[in-house]
Protein backbone atom coordinates (compact mmCIF):
# COMPACT_ATOMS: atom_id res chain seq x y z
CA UNK A 1 0.00 0.00 0.00
CA UNK A 2 1.47 3.31 -0.71
CA UNK A 3 -0.36 6.40 0.83
CA UNK A 4 -0.47 9.51 -1.08
CA UNK A 5 1.43 12.16 1.21
CA UNK A 6 0.29 15.94 0.25
CA UNK A 7 2.53 17.24 3.40
CA UNK A 8 5.57 16.99 4.21
CA UNK A 9 6.46 16.28 7.69
CA UNK A 10 9.02 17.00 10.46
CA UNK A 11 8.60 15.05 13.77
CA UNK A 12 11.28 14.58 16.39
CA UNK A 13 12.02 12.29 18.88
CA UNK A 14 13.33 13.91 22.15
CA UNK A 15 15.12 12.20 25.02
CA UNK A 16 18.19 11.88 27.21
CA UNK A 17 20.78 8.72 26.52
CA UNK A 18 19.71 5.73 26.08
CA UNK A 19 15.61 6.41 26.86
CA UNK A 20 15.18 4.25 23.95
CA UNK A 21 15.13 7.37 20.93
CA UNK A 22 17.11 5.27 18.48
CA UNK A 23 14.73 1.82 19.11
CA UNK A 24 11.58 4.29 18.68
CA UNK A 25 13.21 5.55 15.39
CA UNK A 26 13.62 2.35 13.52
CA UNK A 27 10.26 1.22 14.40
CA UNK A 28 8.68 4.43 13.20
CA UNK A 29 10.93 4.24 10.27
CA UNK A 30 10.05 0.94 9.33
CA UNK A 31 6.40 1.45 9.90
CA UNK A 32 6.34 4.83 7.67
CA UNK A 33 8.17 3.11 4.81
CA UNK A 34 6.06 0.09 5.03
CA UNK A 35 3.15 2.30 4.62
CA UNK A 36 5.18 3.77 1.26
CA UNK A 37 6.64 6.91 2.73
CA UNK A 38 10.00 8.30 2.01
CA UNK A 39 11.73 8.48 5.25
CA UNK A 40 14.37 10.95 5.74
CA UNK A 41 16.58 10.98 9.66
CA UNK A 42 18.27 12.98 11.02
CA UNK A 43 20.41 13.00 14.10
CA UNK A 44 23.27 14.87 16.17
CA UNK A 45 26.24 12.76 16.92
CA UNK A 46 25.80 11.52 20.27
CA UNK A 47 29.70 10.91 21.44
CA UNK A 48 31.19 14.38 20.51
CA UNK A 49 33.37 15.69 17.86
CA UNK A 50 32.83 14.62 13.94
CA UNK A 51 30.96 12.05 12.70
CA UNK A 52 32.76 8.74 12.22
CA UNK A 53 34.49 8.78 8.80
CA UNK A 54 35.76 5.57 7.26
CA UNK A 55 39.58 5.31 7.94
CA UNK A 56 41.71 5.70 5.10
CA UNK A 57 38.91 6.43 2.30
CA UNK A 58 39.57 8.26 -0.78
CA UNK A 59 37.30 10.32 0.19
CA UNK A 60 38.93 10.52 4.11
CA UNK A 61 41.73 11.61 2.00
CA UNK A 62 40.36 14.43 -0.34
CA UNK A 63 38.85 15.77 2.93
CA UNK A 64 42.25 15.37 4.64
CA UNK A 65 43.41 17.42 1.82
CA UNK A 66 41.31 20.13 2.31
CA UNK A 67 37.99 19.67 0.47
CA UNK A 68 35.38 21.12 2.03
CA UNK A 69 33.01 18.54 0.92
CA UNK A 70 33.68 14.95 -0.78
CA UNK A 71 31.00 12.49 -2.32
CA UNK A 72 31.56 9.15 -3.35
CA UNK A 73 29.08 6.71 -4.84
CA UNK A 74 28.66 3.14 -4.97
CA UNK A 75 25.92 0.59 -6.25
CA UNK A 76 23.37 3.65 -5.96
CA UNK A 77 24.42 4.88 -3.17
CA UNK A 78 26.31 8.12 -1.78
CA UNK A 79 28.27 9.46 0.80
CA UNK A 80 28.64 12.70 1.33
CA UNK A 81 30.69 14.63 3.99
CA UNK A 82 29.82 18.35 4.32
CA UNK A 83 32.69 19.92 6.33
CA UNK A 84 32.50 23.23 8.37
CA UNK A 85 33.83 24.69 5.41
CA UNK A 86 30.59 24.05 3.55
CA UNK A 87 28.25 24.78 6.80
CA UNK A 88 24.84 23.58 7.13
CA UNK A 89 22.17 24.46 9.66
CA UNK A 90 19.63 22.12 10.18
CA UNK A 91 17.05 24.15 8.89
CA UNK A 92 18.92 23.73 5.62
CA UNK A 93 19.39 20.06 5.83
CA UNK A 94 16.05 19.58 6.02
CA UNK A 95 14.90 21.72 3.25
CA UNK A 96 17.64 19.50 0.89
CA UNK A 97 16.48 16.31 1.83
CA UNK A 98 13.10 17.34 1.29
CA UNK A 99 14.55 18.96 -2.25
CA UNK A 100 15.81 15.45 -2.85
CA UNK A 101 12.28 13.95 -2.12
CA UNK A 102 12.04 12.90 1.72
CA UNK A 103 8.48 12.94 2.50
CA UNK A 104 8.63 12.52 6.42
CA UNK A 105 11.94 13.84 7.99
CA UNK A 106 12.29 11.99 11.51
CA UNK A 107 14.81 13.67 13.67
CA UNK A 108 16.58 12.47 16.65
CA UNK A 109 17.51 15.09 19.37
CA UNK A 110 17.95 19.08 18.94
CA UNK A 111 15.55 19.62 21.57
CA UNK A 112 15.77 23.33 20.94
CA UNK A 113 14.00 22.54 17.39
CA UNK A 114 10.69 23.83 16.86
CA UNK A 115 8.91 20.93 15.38
CA UNK A 116 6.08 18.29 16.52
CA UNK A 117 7.87 16.00 19.54
CA UNK A 118 7.65 12.53 20.74
CA UNK A 119 8.97 12.27 24.30
CA UNK A 120 11.25 9.73 25.48
CA UNK A 121 11.26 9.29 29.34
CA UNK A 122 13.74 7.12 31.27
CA UNK A 123 11.51 7.68 34.58
CA UNK A 124 10.35 10.80 36.66
CA UNK A 125 13.58 12.60 36.71
CA UNK A 126 13.36 13.45 33.37
CA UNK A 127 9.30 14.27 33.60
CA UNK A 128 11.02 18.19 33.15
CA UNK A 129 11.41 17.50 29.19
CA UNK A 130 6.94 17.52 29.16
CA UNK A 131 7.86 21.44 29.42
CA UNK A 132 9.11 21.50 26.12
CA UNK A 133 6.65 22.92 23.47
CA UNK A 134 4.99 20.57 20.90
CA UNK A 135 4.66 17.44 22.10
CA UNK A 136 2.41 14.95 20.55
CA UNK A 137 3.39 11.70 21.85
CA UNK A 138 4.99 10.85 25.50
CA UNK A 139 6.49 7.40 25.53
CA UNK A 140 9.82 4.98 27.17
CA UNK A 141 10.76 1.56 27.50
CA UNK A 142 7.87 1.73 30.02
CA UNK A 143 4.62 2.83 29.30
CA UNK A 144 5.10 6.36 31.98
CA UNK A 145 2.14 5.90 34.08
CA UNK A 146 3.31 8.82 35.85
CA UNK A 147 2.34 11.37 32.85
CA UNK A 148 -0.63 13.20 33.37
CA UNK A 149 -1.19 14.52 30.03
CA UNK A 150 -3.92 14.29 27.09
CA UNK A 151 -1.28 12.49 24.77
CA UNK A 152 -0.46 9.50 23.08
CA UNK A 153 1.49 7.67 25.88
CA UNK A 154 2.56 4.27 24.55
CA UNK A 155 5.91 2.11 25.74
CA UNK A 156 8.91 0.20 23.83
CA UNK A 157 8.79 -2.96 25.24
CA UNK A 158 5.31 -3.25 24.37
CA UNK A 159 5.50 -0.83 21.20
CA UNK A 160 3.06 -3.46 18.98
CA UNK A 161 0.28 -2.19 21.37
CA UNK A 162 0.66 0.70 20.05
CA UNK A 163 1.99 1.04 16.78
CA UNK A 164 -1.14 1.60 14.48
CA UNK A 165 -1.60 4.54 16.59
CA UNK A 166 1.93 5.86 16.72
CA UNK A 167 1.63 5.46 12.69
CA UNK A 168 -1.65 7.48 12.23
CA UNK A 169 -0.48 9.63 14.60
CA UNK A 170 2.20 10.71 12.25
CA UNK A 171 0.27 10.15 9.01
CA UNK A 172 -2.09 12.79 10.50
CA UNK A 173 0.67 15.57 10.78
CA UNK B 1 45.14 34.71 -1.01
CA UNK B 2 41.58 34.36 -2.21
CA UNK B 3 41.35 34.42 -5.56
CA UNK B 4 37.93 35.21 -6.90
CA UNK B 5 36.48 32.72 -9.39
CA UNK B 6 33.82 33.58 -11.01
CA UNK B 7 33.28 30.63 -12.51
CA UNK B 8 32.41 27.37 -11.38
CA UNK B 9 34.85 24.61 -12.58
CA UNK B 10 34.33 20.83 -12.92
CA UNK B 11 37.40 19.10 -13.85
CA UNK B 12 37.98 14.59 -13.70
CA UNK B 13 40.72 12.96 -13.31
CA UNK B 14 40.63 9.19 -15.46
CA UNK B 15 42.80 6.29 -15.74
CA UNK B 16 43.22 2.96 -14.74
CA UNK B 17 43.34 1.62 -10.92
CA UNK B 18 46.76 2.46 -9.19
CA UNK B 19 47.68 4.95 -11.78
CA UNK B 20 47.91 7.96 -9.24
CA UNK B 21 44.60 9.35 -9.51
CA UNK B 22 44.00 9.96 -5.80
CA UNK B 23 47.04 11.16 -5.16
CA UNK B 24 46.88 13.89 -7.82
CA UNK B 25 43.46 14.65 -6.80
CA UNK B 26 45.34 15.28 -2.84
CA UNK B 27 47.85 17.14 -4.58
CA UNK B 28 45.06 19.60 -6.36
CA UNK B 29 42.64 20.09 -3.57
CA UNK B 30 45.52 20.87 -1.54
CA UNK B 31 47.04 23.39 -3.83
CA UNK B 32 43.21 25.01 -5.12
CA UNK B 33 42.11 25.05 -0.74
CA UNK B 34 45.45 27.20 -0.52
CA UNK B 35 44.45 29.84 -3.53
CA UNK B 36 41.21 30.13 -1.59
CA UNK B 37 39.20 28.15 -3.95
CA UNK B 38 36.34 26.13 -1.80
CA UNK B 39 36.71 22.48 -3.90
CA UNK B 40 34.59 19.84 -3.47
CA UNK B 41 35.25 16.05 -4.48
CA UNK B 42 33.24 13.25 -6.28
CA UNK B 43 34.74 9.68 -6.81
CA UNK B 44 33.02 6.15 -7.55
CA UNK B 45 33.59 3.61 -4.81
CA UNK B 46 36.52 1.34 -6.15
CA UNK B 47 35.69 -1.57 -4.64
CA UNK B 48 32.44 -2.69 -5.58
CA UNK B 49 29.22 -2.09 -3.78
CA UNK B 50 28.09 0.24 -1.40
CA UNK B 51 30.34 2.66 -0.13
CA UNK B 52 31.49 1.54 3.21
CA UNK B 53 28.93 2.67 6.31
CA UNK B 54 30.25 2.87 9.50
CA UNK B 55 29.14 -0.07 11.37
CA UNK B 56 26.48 0.04 14.35
CA UNK B 57 25.82 3.63 14.12
CA UNK B 58 22.23 5.18 14.35
CA UNK B 59 22.32 6.00 11.00
CA UNK B 60 23.04 2.82 9.86
CA UNK B 61 20.53 1.29 12.10
CA UNK B 62 18.08 4.13 10.46
CA UNK B 63 18.73 3.08 7.01
CA UNK B 64 18.68 -0.62 7.72
CA UNK B 65 15.15 0.17 9.23
CA UNK B 66 14.39 1.42 5.69
CA UNK B 67 15.35 5.10 5.86
CA UNK B 68 15.49 6.45 2.32
CA UNK B 69 18.44 9.26 3.28
CA UNK B 70 20.14 9.85 6.77
CA UNK B 71 22.11 12.21 7.97
CA UNK B 72 24.43 12.91 11.47
CA UNK B 73 25.63 16.42 12.27
CA UNK B 74 28.52 16.04 14.95
CA UNK B 75 31.32 19.30 15.47
CA UNK B 76 29.53 21.04 12.38
CA UNK B 77 30.32 18.14 9.70
CA UNK B 78 27.45 16.12 8.15
CA UNK B 79 27.27 12.85 6.82
CA UNK B 80 24.89 12.37 4.36
CA UNK B 81 23.93 8.85 2.70
CA UNK B 82 21.29 9.26 0.09
CA UNK B 83 20.52 5.66 -0.82
CA UNK B 84 18.66 3.89 -4.25
CA UNK B 85 15.37 4.82 -3.00
CA UNK B 86 16.20 8.94 -3.20
CA UNK B 87 18.32 8.72 -6.29
CA UNK B 88 20.82 10.99 -7.44
CA UNK B 89 22.71 10.68 -10.80
CA UNK B 90 25.89 12.73 -11.13
CA UNK B 91 24.76 15.68 -12.41
CA UNK B 92 21.99 15.99 -9.79
CA UNK B 93 25.45 15.58 -7.21
CA UNK B 94 27.30 18.22 -9.28
CA UNK B 95 24.21 20.80 -9.10
CA UNK B 96 24.11 19.99 -5.11
CA UNK B 97 27.82 20.67 -4.34
CA UNK B 98 27.52 23.55 -6.38
CA UNK B 99 23.97 25.20 -5.05
CA UNK B 100 26.35 24.26 -1.24
CA UNK B 101 28.67 26.35 -2.02
CA UNK B 102 31.58 24.27 -4.26
CA UNK B 103 33.11 26.83 -6.17
CA UNK B 104 35.44 23.54 -8.36
CA UNK B 105 34.87 19.77 -8.60
CA UNK B 106 37.32 17.48 -8.52
CA UNK B 107 36.29 13.98 -9.95
CA UNK B 108 37.75 11.05 -9.94
CA UNK B 109 36.98 8.68 -12.66
CA UNK B 110 33.69 8.26 -14.37
CA UNK B 111 35.34 8.18 -17.80
CA UNK B 112 32.22 8.28 -20.10
CA UNK B 113 30.93 12.05 -18.57
CA UNK B 114 32.14 14.84 -20.58
CA UNK B 115 34.36 17.22 -18.50
CA UNK B 116 37.56 18.59 -19.41
CA UNK B 117 39.65 15.62 -18.23
CA UNK B 118 43.50 14.84 -16.72
CA UNK B 119 44.20 11.81 -17.81
CA UNK B 120 46.39 9.25 -15.91
CA UNK B 121 48.53 6.59 -17.57
CA UNK B 122 50.47 3.71 -16.24
CA UNK B 123 52.05 2.41 -19.19
CA UNK B 124 51.71 2.85 -23.15
CA UNK B 125 49.18 0.11 -23.01
CA UNK B 126 46.91 2.78 -21.75
CA UNK B 127 47.69 4.55 -24.02
CA UNK B 128 44.20 4.04 -25.64
CA UNK B 129 42.47 6.81 -23.03
CA UNK B 130 43.81 9.27 -24.90
CA UNK B 131 41.22 8.88 -27.30
CA UNK B 132 38.66 10.33 -24.89
CA UNK B 133 37.59 13.96 -25.52
CA UNK B 134 38.06 16.99 -23.95
CA UNK B 135 41.76 16.24 -22.19
CA UNK B 136 43.63 19.05 -20.86
CA UNK B 137 46.69 17.30 -19.41
CA UNK B 138 48.34 14.00 -19.37
CA UNK B 139 50.60 12.24 -16.50
CA UNK B 140 51.55 9.47 -13.96
CA UNK B 141 54.08 8.23 -11.45
CA UNK B 142 56.93 9.01 -14.09
CA UNK B 143 56.17 11.88 -17.03
CA UNK B 144 54.78 9.70 -20.03
CA UNK B 145 57.13 10.50 -22.30
CA UNK B 146 55.91 8.04 -25.03
CA UNK B 147 53.03 11.08 -25.15
CA UNK B 148 52.79 12.64 -28.41
CA UNK B 149 50.38 16.07 -27.75
CA UNK B 150 50.45 19.53 -27.20
CA UNK B 151 48.89 19.29 -23.35
CA UNK B 152 50.28 20.00 -20.50
CA UNK B 153 52.60 16.46 -19.43
CA UNK B 154 53.58 16.15 -15.99
CA UNK B 155 54.81 13.44 -13.32
CA UNK B 156 53.33 12.81 -9.69
CA UNK B 157 57.22 11.94 -8.40
CA UNK B 158 58.22 15.18 -9.66
CA UNK B 159 54.79 17.29 -8.83
CA UNK B 160 56.35 20.30 -7.24
CA UNK B 161 58.17 21.02 -10.72
CA UNK B 162 54.37 21.06 -12.44
CA UNK B 163 51.93 22.43 -9.82
CA UNK B 164 51.79 25.83 -10.94
CA UNK B 165 51.53 25.44 -14.30
CA UNK B 166 48.55 22.39 -13.10
CA UNK B 167 46.92 25.13 -10.62
CA UNK B 168 47.15 27.51 -13.49
CA UNK B 169 45.39 25.34 -16.05
CA UNK B 170 42.71 24.75 -13.76
CA UNK B 171 42.39 28.37 -12.78
CA UNK B 172 41.83 29.33 -16.09
CA UNK B 173 38.94 26.62 -16.58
Amino acid sequence: MHMDRRNFSVVQIVGYKNSGKTTLAEHLVRGLSALGVRVATIKHHGHGGKPSRAENTDSSKHLNAGAAAAAVIGDGEWQLTLTDRMPLNLEQMIELQRSLGAEFILMEGFKKAPYPKIVMLRDETDEELLGLENIIAVGGWDEPFFVNEQKLIFSLTDFSTYEKEMLELLMSR
